[in-house]
């Protein structure tokens, strides 16, 4: 079992963490029974701890069995179940309903292993009485919930300007845990949001298994899935809110915090964000992909991305700012300094910024990964991650990602070569079939899909072997202005060099001037992304695209 | 938790239903022990109870512990669970086995929260015995299962000529909730068929958490689901079967009753039918669509459909008719009244039936529903339907059915105005490729969907664009003999308006009289449905078509 | 429930079962505490017994409970849970570690009704000690596993070759078993490989409810399911490595045994098994399948395929080879006498084998099945499973196969003729679309999918419809020199007469030499079996197949 150390504040125990005591202000009001019940925070009193307590607490659920009926009650510093019996399977106390906050007389003891308070007696709390527990509880979870910054892995500008940021994006994360409310890790499907997914995992999952005492709850309170687009769609969230809302019917679970990672930032993301939150999800947002316009920082807790603060999307990637977003969260997390070289590889950001990377790759190679195992690694995920599709497969990623080592080793020894020789056919059957012509200063390099790719299933896809044989081309041949374009029915994907003053959102534009009966839509970066069209207008658009590179000439 | 007043003959607790007394018929030749046994029903033996009873029962279930052997055994008026213990793991009185009936003498206590009877002696029913008892069981079930049809929500003729199909129905689902037999509702994947599927399960959930005491038996004995087809497919039947059987084996489950609604009436649906029954599923069909020859009422519990009374499917959609039988299966099912307007708008029953439907928005008005927000709730119960495809969403569709009704408003206020865009689009890029000829007094507006559909995933689908693009027309250039086709590789989707004299069942005769090589089939109403044929015979089919039409003038 | 009868060496009941006695060589440095604990293994302890025992074992699980702390420890003859208690939630014996080996003096009871050792005392084996325990588990498990051969069903050269293989796959099955090893079948998509698979299943199954003393374990330690593509997919190895290592994480269960029938031998198999490998599961694979060179052997625990013994696969099929076996790995395994002939009919071993086919046939006929009514049985397996696709749909299966076989008889009646009317109506447009030439003395008989064949979805799909019209062709015109293609996109299935002098392989060979660039790929039988490649070279294939077929003339 991997990062089991928690991070400070969360209890050493199960749910049943030191908190500070009750302020004077709030307890002077109580009422005070005339012997044993010693007042005390649900913290305070621990697991071997047998005795009568007078506690306070928040109901989060009801459950009616066959025999008592059981309360699970939290006050911010630990939760409780209590046990009221009137009478086999009859409900006990019905005046008491999830959400309401209560004091309790309770007698503790441990039953067939569990602790549980027998209710001696009970009264709802009202009015100031609640609002000033309820405010208690706030401040109390606060308290736990807060971050002191750690100091980044490398220094790098783009870190200084969204620390505060990550400070309250941590925090938030920190704030869920200890609130037992679920957590949703949606990412890119490549390998750059597959080590956003992982790094932001391997931090929040100690503090969810210590959270709940429980090793299942790793797999109750938290969820790490790819979307299938390149970004969170509609569908992403309905299923998102869909599931959630039946944890809420099934198990009194709360509505879930959703972190988008390495997607997230643009006005696609929009409805879907809308959509969750309508039904009580929250959401962070930690990008690098470029936007026109913030739409997204008003709907959200937190939104991390170096655009927000002037920066270049293509100078830090997501798995990096994951990375050091992790270390905010859990400060013991461990085995992800080697994931920010893996990412930024991986996103090509040792053009954007190359000193960042020298930095990473250098704690990379102090954890035994070199530059060209992290390439191989990168490699494996964009293959695994085509195979497995939206499924989670948590154990195979950790694998991956090299928990245990000697797995990851062997694993990616295995596939590695044999990746690579798919890779091979893929360029051959790529090469064999593309068009290279002169527009202007540009070279035009263009993949008619529909005639030579084998079909679904096959790997490498179109996207990936269009940026081979882009790649390809260049070094072969020493053409430093290309643009290579894999067209299909409808839609084309487009990658560019630097030199060839490309710009797929400025290309956007451009056909929805000159041919919006196209419908065309699109995005990514600059110099990679992809459109779609209606399929009776693929012969224009090709046409209009090369009047487009003749025009940035 | 919603909808959790059970109907009358429900047990008020758990499954220790009031049954009535044995009969003294049945009860004379009992043996009777010298002293204690009180001779009792499950049903009045209760929860607080302690002390010992002689009880009879049929045997579900027998679970052999590492400790105890358990036997669950019912008899109509309610559940008991039995313990037999010869010593730890071994199988106690291995010579009951499931299926027999028993009696026998038990001490009543309460062990761990769970009511259990320690049996003191037990012995199996024989012959005589045996078929006096089952027939008890089966009196007192059909007791409690009777139903008492209440007052329509709206007279109609049509209602009062289906009233004995529905009390029928209705009697045969409680009979299968109080037979603990799971429920399987599957309905058409369209507004009209979630409105039935959402008034059935409202009525009928309640009823089974309180058959089995238990929050969670709302997941484990009945499932609603859309089909995918608009019939129910042998693959559906398939599914549900072999899930069954699976839950046979696992939890001694009995075989579902299936309830088909807004679907089912069709041959296309009797082999499904007929697949699940070899396996011991039972099957009601609710439904509105025309059928040549009915095939299907003789392989059903019951056959409710407008046309088996001489009357329109027309005049009266599935989702109207399966809220009335809500109201006969569960007289305090509650949030159903507006669902008559809202399946009756979705599907154009205002134009068959306006009054029924001017009485129905009545109703829903008084709820707080006017017209416009009714079609803004069926415009997203389309798009989401069209999301979620086969998953149930059970939580998801609540909420758009209004539990709770702030949630509903927020979420169809997000999504309505969103939904409309895209349909707008859709619209445009259907007009924008639509083509319109004069074929005699007839309009044949052609969408050739190859062309400039965007592909898999799209909203709104062709089905969707040909309707829009059908009601646009007549309303923006008057047009009122209008036949709409939507052209695909295989198959073509059709609307019509009256004043055309179209058929789609007459096309599809006269497409297989005339064409038998392209092995045409399709279905739907007269003028709103689909065909499929030969991916190389379009071309001909498209000619016949157009001759079709002239042939209609 | 079916097939309850274990195999000998099986615990009669529970995973208590009557092992040997510890050796005196391993026993005698054992520390023997004063008085009294008896030392026992576990097998001896039994259910019924309360005592005070001394006992070794290897700790499989450890379970920090909010009470004690549970260590399932094995040695081997059996398991057994250990409690230790220190205080509630608290760990107790932080130095004992799963994967240690421990000796403990313990009271043994009843709690809660199940068996449950207190610890006493308790301490890790070390050096010698361990490995001497470690040596009696491993020789106890063997000896447990041991298979004596039973008679074969039928005499044949394949068999009595192959029939150490036999020995040794049944023998790591069963060790599987003892070990509490999850075993998962993956077999062929066709009726040949549910038949290997049913096999398999029934013999084994019963064997782990006995390991397991636990209906549940049937579905917890085992898994059949069919491969999407005709070997086991590098997709299907990582689906079932990530299911297994989330079981491993989740419930302490072990990397699986795989099986793999009717599929597995050729060098398509060969990266999934390695990646399977990877993570810790281990192979055995039994086909009949051609290969060229053997690169599946040196992977796996046991290969069985005729080809490996110097004979030919179509002479034996893996149902008929699976079903031998499954009598070696339990010989109370029952209702799979008749699966051979309808395994052999299904693969048309009748006319590589005539002889052994009769004589299984006898067997059958013995059971009531008719060689009609197998080939009924074996349309519906293959139909049903073109429906459940990649779904286990356990107990769905066993009805087909005869469990019940009243049930099997009313299924296979209503579906039987069914399915041969879509049959008859995939042949009637498949002839309708079929074009023979002559080319030398063969027949080419050519069918265009891509003009005529209606869809995703539709059965008979392409390959069937091949078949079928191929098998018409011959004896309607009593053509026996005969190739039938049907062309797809990209791909070409393929039938052909022993006349025609077809080879399947030969032709990949001849194309890969001619057109390299079309990147063709394949496999089958020598007149069965099917080519893709590139959309762009369809033509080009077409025509070098016909200079193929010239040349073999």
């Amino acid at each position: 079992m991997n990062g089991k150390k928690p991070g400070k504040n969360f209890p050493k125990k199960g749910n049943f963490g030191k908190g500070k005591s009750f302020k004077s202000s709030s307890s002077k009001d109580w009422v005070r029974t005339p012997v044993s019940y010693a007042k005390k925070k649900i913290g305070e009193i621990g697991f071997a701890t047998e005795g009568n307590y007078e506690v306070r607490g928040r109901v989060n659920r009801i459950a009616v069995t066959a025999g008592p009926t059981i309360f699970v009650i939290s006050d911010g510093t630990g939760s409780l179940q209590l046990k009221g019996f009137i009478g086999p399977g009859a409900r006990a106390y019905p005046e008491i309903e999830e959400g309401d906050c209560i004091n309790a007389d309770v007698k503790m003891g441990e039953f067939n292993g569990e602790i549980e308070g027998e209710i001696v007696k009970i009264r709802k709390l009202q009015n100031s009485e609640r609002r000033e527990f309820l405010e208690f509880v706030k401040q109390t979870e606060i308290e736990r919930a807060k971050v002191t910054p750690p100091k980044f892995l490398i220094e790098d500008r783009i870190l200084s300007k969204l620390k505060d940021r990550f400070t309250e994006a941590a925090t938030q994360i920190r704030l869920a845990v200890i609130q037992d409310r679920p957590i949703i890790v949606r990412h890119h499907n490549d390998a750059d949001g597959y080590s956003s997914g992982f790094a932001l995992e391997r931090a929040i999952l100690p503090l969810i298994e210590k959270q709940h005492a429980s090793e299942k709850a790793a797999w109750e309170f938290f969820m790490r899935a790819p979307c299938a687009a390149p970004f969170y769609e509609i569908d992403d969230s309905i299923r998102d809110t869909a599931i959630s809302l039946r944890n809420v019917a099934k198990f009194s679970n709360k509505m879930p915090l959703i972190i988008i990672a390495d997607n997230g930032s643009s006005p696609e993301d929009l409805m879907a964000i809308k959509q969750g939150k309508v039904h009580g999800a929250d959401f962070i947002v930690i990008d690098h992909h470029f936007f026109d316009h913030d739409v997204i920082s008003e709907q959200v807790l937190v939104h991390v991305n170096p655009f927000l603060v002037g920066e270049d999307g293509a100078r830090f990637s997501a798995g990096m700012l994951c990375t050091e977003i992790a270390r905010f969260i859990n400060p013991e997390v461990h085995n992800i300094s080697q994931i920010p070289a893996m990412a930024g590889f991986a996103d090509r950001i040792d053009l954007g910024n190359p000193e960042a990377m020298d930095k990473y790759l250098k704690i990379s190679e102090k954890e035994g990964y070199s530059k060209s195992l992290l390439a191989d690694i990168s490699l494996v995920i964009d293959y695994i991650s085509s195979k497995v599709r939206f499924m989670e497969v948590r154990e195979y990623i950790e694998v991956l990602f090299g928990e245990p080592r000697d797995k990851q080793k062997k694993l990616v020894s295995l596939l590695a070569p044999f990746i690579r020789e798919l890779d091979e056919k893929g360029l051959r059957m790529g090469k064999a079939n593309a068009i290279v012509e002169k527009i202007g200063k540009t070279n035009l390099q263009s993949l008619h899909f529909e005639e030579f790719f084998p079909g679904f299933g096959f790997f490498p896809k179109p996207g990936r072997i269009t940026g081979l044989v882009h790649d390809t081309l260049q070094s072969e041949k020493d053409i430093t202005s290309l643009v290579t374009v894999g067209i299909m029915a409808t839609s084309i994907t487009i990658r560019a060099t630097d030199e060839s003053n490309f710009s797929v959102h400025e290309l956007i534009k451009f056909l929805n001037r000159k041919i919006p009966e196209a419908f065309v839509e699109g995005g990514g970066h600059k110099n990679a992304g992809s459109i779609t069209f209606l399929p009776n207008k693929q012969a224009e658009i090709v046409e209009l695209l090369k009047e487009f590179i003749r025009g940035r000439n």
